[in-house]
């Protein structure tokens, strides 16, 4: 198995897990500047905000970085699901006075698209990362046709096998301690997952590309242990979540530094698909799976207003609060430093 | 930190988890000789079974050796909940050509009790390990009287420190990924349960006493991580159930080897309590969690009959399949020779 120190260029083998919604490029440029791999995530990017953001990581660094993108299927709107969705809803609109027919519907996130290459192509990131899947084989062929090396995120033994018959150079093995999206895409069936421990083997076994560890790595003994797997490297999310270079809200910040932290669950209610945060008032209220939650991205719609007017009130009652189940990593110190200290100092 | 090495008198810091209904003396003498911590479930065993593998430990071994119970307080039975599990079972009885009439209820499991600590005080095994829980104070205090290094299971910090501040000597952090019963006691919430690599550092953190971690760990890679993530020794428990010592049916084994193996879930429809177990018939049609399966032990015997009923046919589809979500250590060789792999060769 290659190192992906090799394979992507950098010092440490520790990639900083892309979060869409709490970090942009101000993260990725000091994580890659610092030896390690950056990551920009770009789900919620509309295309001018994209090229700005690559314009100040390149900017910023001249090291490798990677930019992350989803690349599911947008479903079909379903009337009736949303009609339930916002019913289920309701008594918080009323609670809020917010005026239901005020919230527009729509899609929220992009997958990737012909668009959006187009765009790379500019600026040739060295690395490019996929979450549920991978996109069309001739748009993975064209990221590929730069020089790009692709990643994405295998839940299970099938789905590493099934990304790299699909051409990714490197799978990221995402137990399921892992916060934000779960990258499942073969199964919806959420038995199917594993705890990091359990599915880093198993995969390491079954593919020959380097395999990246996610879920619940928080310091240096949980990347040492990752490594002592098997994996070539690891994907660290939560513990930089602190860092001055996130934009983590300060209700998320309190949230993740308080014993709140302990008690995460995996749950739709935020965007339609399964995503692991800390348990907050709508979780426990509506339970943390609705089967009336729109197909993602379709229920971040009607969620959002709700977010937004509890957030002005200095509540994260509504707020996707996303945390994988060891947040003990989190340190308020500059993520230079923190990739330093995940290295073992 | 203490090592468990030296809290016990063994060599090799690795427990074999003890397994009721797959294993007796045999294995628990195999481990122990062989430098490791044999164990022996007694949730299963009546006063004479318990004195005769007693008796086969203490001769086929001098040195250290634990027992095990399960602590779990009686619940009272619920007519109408066990109506409506044997209704729920109603067609499989049909199908199997049982007569409902003839099963009888009862608790299937009895829970540590004066008499079984009257017994062990002949024997005054070195280790005696606690599932649910602990027992009542004085039960404890009567254990540790004779010098035994008393254990239980944590699956939150909240249980582990519980544990510790009820003297526990050593705390077994049980990750989501292990075998068999779910060893929570504080609370029922599944979603509090933890991936090893998540739970096993937050749980070192918080107590003093050695920890030991359990759950996905299947080779000397897997004890390797472990150690990493500051335990103190490991507990294994799947990854014997191939090995000639254990008295694993055949269909398990069969299974256990399987791809079947890659799917495991946590049921309640065996025991009544949360347990991992590989899929079958009988969890993909009832689902893994019933809200009329009664609370454990109750749940037990109305199963019992389909599952002798479907194995007399060659069929596990009504078996208890306990697997933890890493099957992939199981080995058809002598339990010590599997020791030795695990503990690096």
């Amino acid at each position: 198995m290659k190192s992906i120190q090799e394979l992507f260029g950098i010092e440490i083998p520790i990639v900083q897990a892309p979060m869409a919604g709490v970090q942009g490029s101000a993260l990725a440029v000091a994580v890659s500047q610092a030896g390690g791999l950056g990551s920009l995530p770009c789900a919620l990017l509309g295309q001018e905000a994209m090229r700005a953001e690559l314009e100040t990581i390149t900017q910023g660094t001249r090291r490798p970085y990677n930019v992350n993108f989803f690349c599911h299927v947008p479903p079909q709107p379903d009337p009736a699901r949303e009609a339930a969705w916002r019913a289920a809803l309701a008594p918080y609109y009323a609670e809020f006075g917010i005026d239901p027919a005020s919230i527009p519907s729509g899609p929220g996130r992009e997958p990737f698209s012909e668009a959006a290459l187009e765009l790379l192509e500019a600026w040739r990131p060295p690395v490019v990362s996929f979450h549920f899947g991978l996109p069309a084989a001739g748009l993975v062929a064209r990221v590929k046709a730069w020089g790009a090396k692709v990643l994405s995120t295998a839940t299970t033994v099938e789905e590493a096998c099934w990304l790299e018959a699909n051409g990714a150079d490197a799978i990221i093995a995402q137990g399921l301690e892992a916060g934000g999206h779960r990258g499942n895409f073969l199964s919806d069936d959420q038995s199917r997952q594993m705890g990091t421990l359990a599915l880093v083997p198993q995969v390491v076994r079954a593919v020959r590309v380097p395999v990246i560890a996610a879920g619940g790595i928080a310091d240096a003994q949980g990347v040492a242990a990752a490594l002592a797997l098997g994996a070539a490297g690891v994907q660290v999310g939560t513990a930089w979540l602190l860092c001055p270079e996130a934009t983590t809200s300060a209700l998320h910040r309190v949230a993740l530094a308080s014993e709140a932290a302990r008690h995460t669950v995996v749950t739709n209610l935020f965007t339609g698909r399964p995503a692991r945060g800390i348990v907050n008032r709508v979780i426990r209220e509506l339970g943390p799976i609705s089967p009336s939650a729109p197909a993602f991205p379709l229920a971040t719609s009607a969620m959002l207003p709700l977010r937004a007017a509890a957030e002005a009130r200095g509540s994260g009652d509504f707020s996707s609060l996303w945390s994988g189940q060891n947040a003990t990593g989190c340190r308020a110190i500059g993520a230079a430093a923190l990739l330093r200290e995940l290295a073992g100092g």
